[in-house]
């Protein structure tokens, strides 16, 4: 983290109101890389950035504080590099190179210039590891911090990788972590900072960016970012591509730092890592013949039937992920 | 407006806490037209948008309920439009062609359903005055509401027009309204609905979208949306330009709806003229031989000194915009 360097260089407790507008953008503009993708960086109407492809892969989302994110949990660096990273992962699971990041955010005036510098240096770290930068974006004040995050990338003459190709037959293969962040949010939620491993995987989300690329060398007929639930998100594979998803629960088995967080609350382990978001592992369908990497687990098989997603070989009856507006678990099917 | 399209398939007063997450996305989507630059539209981890001049140009701006816009003051359909406005303007401002939104949305449960909706046709058919389309989004949850659009554009093999290409001896020229929106936001925090004019100005601006073509055509050096200020916004482009841009005030007269707002309410009209963003007019410096057509309006001229604006070869003490921090009028220089 580079939050020494910023100590030096601003007053300490010095708040966004205190400077404003305009200096803060150009202290937060002074602290962005750029790339030879980058044809016209932040400071006038729009940015330009480099597609080669002719095609630009685009996707958008909001974090808002107290609701996706809390101050008190995450450091500003961290929620800077979760921003990115739920943004780019979704990039990279259409099977494109994410290039730039535009990113709107508003905050309270009262909120210290640090904590702004921590977040921008949180997203631009999270970019750089695909090799994207911060190309433009919005600064204005609102009483909970708002951050919006739209992420561009290449596709490189390739085609996407959609939610729509699974075929009757295929594999079904999860690569990165399910689970964790949501027994991390569990932990947090009732006042514990530990098991340590799956706190700081709610804070800090690792997607396995480089397993997309691989996916698409490997054949994936369907890939996508599992962010709101590997029931729920397969659920839209499954419809989008009308087939249905049959999981084997002895292939789910919860990692030991889930198991630890489900005995420690009371709750079924596999409750997280079948609904749990935010990891952003990815999801693929393969076809039944490809040969996986080890870090490829296979987690279930497409079958000819009615779209949905199913348990070794039974409805689902518990939560399949979130839905924003009942703040319930959503059933599945 | 399609309101009333919309209370016939709606349950009146249904809130979308009621519809869940997943319901008011597939509505949402049920509203939204294509164009041959989608080549995957919402649904997926991303959209796929064409970009056949191999560049992609990309702003993106956050509103926030109470500080950008008020429920009470503007219908849904409004916020919709000008959402997608400010966000247009300035695609068109670098000299593009808008060809898609992304918007990210959250708003509160209790929020009827035709609220959204209705947003979304306002962003839909601003989108539409210029060929673009929504391509993709999100949905979540807050207490107020929070609007993040991101525009996409393409340059059509032409170079973007910036900040930076104003020279010694442009004329200065402004098309589009100057203050109308700023008084009917005085206007409106005063507890007033008239001058109809100006408050229509403020919940619905009408940048001059097609005058950026036609700048382009007539040889623009610099060009850009006023959104924050004549004299803040010319400032940029003196700064980038290294460049003084010296304002006429003769040629800067309200016009009569800002006059009339001045007089009832006891201030300088100038200053909504100079200071007032939001009507999302268009400047632009031009070859001193240009000859414009005449909603293109001389107001100033590009001269040698140190970067900065003046109004009639003096410097401007007034204030030239908005600091969003310090809610204050920003000193111009």
């Amino acid at each position: 983290m580079p939050s020494g360097e910023t100590r030096a260089i601003v007053p300490a407790g010095q708040t966004i109101a205190e400077i404003g507008e305009f200096a803060m953008v150009a202290a937060i503009t002074a602290r962005l890389g750029t790339t030879s993708s980058v044809l016209l960086g932040p400071g006038d109407d729009a940015a330009v950035l480099a597609c080669p492809d002719g095609r630009v892969v685009a996707t958008t989302d909001l974090l808002i504080e107290n609701r996706h994110f809390r101050r008190a949990w995450s450091s500003a660096y961290d929620v800077g590099r979760k921003a990115a990273a739920q943004n780019l992962a979704d990039v990279i699971a259409m099977g494109a190179a994410p290039t730039g990041l535009l990113v709107a955010v508003a905050v309270p005036g009262e909120l210290e210039v640090t904590w702004a510098l921590e977040l921008t240096d949180g997203l631009r770290d999270e970019a750089a590891i695909v090799g994207a930068v911060l190309v433009g974006g919005d600064l204005t004040r609102s009483d909970l911090v708002v951050i919006s995050v739209t992420a561009l990338g290449d596709l490189g003459g390739a085609p996407p990788i959609t939610r729509a190709g699974a075929r009757v037959g295929d594999v079904v293969a999860v690569c990165g972590r399910l689970g964790w962040a949501e027994a991390g949010r569990a932990v947090l939620a009732r006042g514990f900072r530990s098991p340590r491993a799956v706190v700081t995987a709610h804070q800090r989300p690792e997607p396995p960016y480089d397993a997309a690329p691989e996916a698409r060398r490997l054949g994936a007929h369907a890939l996508l970012d599992v962010s709101d639930g590997l029931v729920q998100d397969l659920g839209h594979v499954a419809t989008a591509s009308a087939v249905t998803i049959d999981l084997d629960g002895s292939a789910l088995e919860p990692d030991q730092p889930v198991r630890d967080v489900g005995a420690a609350l009371g709750q079924d382990p596999l409750t997280f890592v079948l609904s749990g978001g935010e990891d952003h592992a990815l999801a693929a369908c393969f076809p039944s013949g490809a040969v996986l990497p080890a870090r490829w687990k296979v987690v279930g098989r497409v079958l000819a039937g009615d779209p949905g997603v199913t348990l070794d070989g039974a409805p689902y009856e518990g939560s399949g992920g979130w839905d924003h507006f009942r703040e319930l678990p959503v059933k599945n099917g």
